[in-house]
């Protein structure tokens, strides 16, 4: 009762501008865990930290606290390189139900913990609850034996490991407290440390629908994720790619899971398998499974024309529950929309300037696809696809988008937004590369 | 679903720096009035509000919603100039027990709506749920009775009048959030102005156990206060007045219950009492009942003699439930503490330079007798009597404090506290003058 530290003087250190101290932020995580604090106690520390910042010592704390909050995956026995790949988060981004085939097809063993959807982007395992008794909870002898016999363990946000960043990932998704460098860093590596992977790239999204809206942030984001790596005995490398624009087509939970099957299934090189190969082929690289990138971008594309890597993913998705003719037939299993909506382009031939992924992310969330308050249950079957690209030439009658909704009602509302949010151009436009800056 | 406004975006238009419509700060009052803003997402706006402010137009939009959020009194009807005194609370502030009294004695009609301790300072219900049985929780025809029979009405916050205060209140003040100068002058307004008072005398503290700590931050929130009442058709005057030591002797609840009682019972003119009489004589003066405030101050100062405004005060905390010989014996009623220890001064004479208040306002909170989260129950037996003022001369062996605890173990901890927070002065130190600035 007499002690110095209690939630209140907390908070009002960072509404204070000052910094905290190691033993500070240890309580905090520590009260957070124990329910001492309360969450709306929680959330205005994160708008205090949001507003007044976080440093590198008090990000490195941040992390290491979340990352002692529960168990840890002992995973050292495992032979080959744990690695592990991150994406800030996206429009459209189904990298990782791409990439983890790739690297264990290659030889690298993959353990992964993801979150559900923050804001307007989406979270890998509310795709993944598309698929029927699709099973998130792996406990760590799953893990283990899933790693030893297949190379990829994916697993929700447990209770268990690195619990304390549940608790804030929801009050962050929620209050506006999501695109903060400090929250993300600790975010992000508090669950990396956790699960014992010790090369882990970054996927650092970078654009209107990424929580950094442009390179400057997205830099930022990038050096503080490896420095507290480093502080944190992890080697931490980071890509910086495209999110101006969704990335692929399908941006919408079922319609996610969908497209990463059809790209698996029949490999052709658009701009999102590009991507995936360019982030497992730096991921082989940087953790000394491949010496030469090139040879691990050959070795990719040979695997997937001879269907190696397709295997490897059902294989995979079969272990945690996917049923074994998901690839044959999704829609046997995912849920369809109950209305599908064409939003066709009328008027003269023009190049694609704009594609704001941002309202694209936000017409998601209200047709149902994406959460406002953390409890909320979303709508697998909604989404919306995206058929254009930054600098493509257009022609009058081409499908601009396709919108999947609720009711019909619904569709029109988000049809005018979405027909209102691109932007036309009469001179030719350049498309924008998808990597910005390599590992 | 596909609405404009929803919790987050209220909250992301105050983290960017944006002004908000009145439209916004309307939803966000009815939004917490029907709980689809949740209580994290409401203190993580508090906090944004509180580190980027909010403007005169934006305070006196909160101040109307927060008014119209619940019933109104109607109290027209009643005959006489209806008055109101509101303090910003300080430590030690037991002013409103004897002000009210002397308002009614000279001819007001004073209805009060008063709240609970926030933070370090002492809130009003606090102190009179000390008194077995106390009614807090007046209906609006007690309120009438009251008003026309005895002249006072003093009302906890219900849940009737103005119950976003209520909601805010409490969470501002678990969060570190209860110093902003727009926030204080909504709660503060919003209250009056639902209870129908013309006339409001705000007694705006000012020192280190004050919510404003200097003279600038004092006249600030002395400003916005007369502006917004201006806005919302009150007619709001203000004191400022000292708050750089506690007012009185007493700090904690059942203790200043005693001292307002003893000071009522046999009038001497302490810096306590002259503040009392100076706010009750403002009041007088600016609510047209006197023309004249020396007139206003020698009626009262013949009443205090002759008793009248003692018995109007009996008269009053009787009719919400005071025990009719409260004033005879009180500690028949409120609780004592179980331990109380002197702390003695050992050491050359000496002047009194600073006496933190707020030092001695979180000794109340770290002994019992305030609030670290917003449901914990309170001890209104602990307290710290303080027997020094700045300026005063002492001398070895003379008392400075007297600790009022649960047990001698607390009352050791809190008396290092205190003898490190007195600074002394060999200089003579001059005493600091009650009113900083007259209404």
């Amino acid at each position: 009762m007499l002690s110095n530290i209690n939630p209140i003087s907390f908070i009002n250190t960072k509404k204070n501008g000052i910094k905290h101290t190691k033993k500070e932020i240890e309580f905090f995580i520590d009260a957070l865990m124990s329910k001492t604090i309360d969450e709306y106690q929680i959330s205005a520390w994160l708008m205090a930290a949001y507003l007044n910042g976080l440093d590198i010592d008090e990000t490195s704390w941040l992390t290491e606290a979340m990352s002692n909050s529960g168990k840890k995956i002992d995973i050292t026995t495992t032979d080959g390189m744990v690695v592990d790949k991150h994406s800030t988060g996206g429009v459209g981004d189904k990298t990782t139900l791409v990439v983890l085939p790739m690297l264990a097809s290659c030889g690298a063993k993959v353990i992964k913990m993801s979150g559900r959807g923050l804001g307007i982007t989406g979270g890998t395992t509310d795709k993944l609850s598309s698929i029927p008794n699709f099973k998130l909870d792996l406990t760590a002898e799953q893990i283990q034996k899933q790693l030893d016999e297949i190379g990829i363990a994916l697993t929700g946000l447990s209770e268990e490991v690195a619990p304390a960043d549940k608790i804030l990932y929801h009050l962050r998704d929620t209050t506006g407290t999501v695109d903060a460098i400090p929250l993300i860093t600790a975010s992000i590596l508090s669950k990396k440390i956790a699960t014992g992977a010790k090369h882990i790239l970054i996927d650092v999204k970078c654009g209107s629908g990424a929580f950094t809206q442009n390179i400057q942030e997205a830099n930022k984001l990038s050096t503080l994720l490896i420095e507290v790596g480093k502080r944190c005995n992890v080697n931490v490398f980071t890509t910086i790619t495209d999110m101006n624009q969704p990335l692929g087509m399908a941006c919408g939970n079922a319609l996610e899971i969908v497209e990463a099957i059809e790209a698996l299934s029949s490999y052709k090189p658009t701009r999102f398998m590009n991507l995936c190969i360019e982030l497992a082929s730096q991921t082989l690289l940087k953790s000394n499974i491949y010496s030469n990138i090139l040879d691990a971008k050959k070795d990719i594309i040979k695997k997937l024309n001879n269907q190696e890597i397709l295997s490897k993913a059902k294989e995979w998705l079969c272990a945690q529950g996917a049923p074994a003719d998901l690839f044959t037939n999704p829609y046997q299993y995912v849920q369809k929309a109950n209305h599908i909506e064409n939003v066709v382009y009328q008027g003269k031939k023009t190049w694609i300037e704009k594609i704001p992924s941002s309202i694209i992310g936000q017409s998601i969330v209200d047709l149902g696809g994406g959460r406002t308050h953390k409890d909320d249950k979303i709508d697998h079957s909604v989404g919306v696809k995206v058929f254009i690209e930054i600098g493509q030439l257009i022609h009058h009658n081409d499908i601009l988008f396709q919108i999947h909704s609720k009711s019909q009602r619904d569709a029109i509302a988000i049809k005018e937004i979405l027909l209102k949010s691109i932007k036309f151009s009469s001179d030719k436009i350049e498309p924008i590369p998808i990597v910005l800056k390599a590992a």
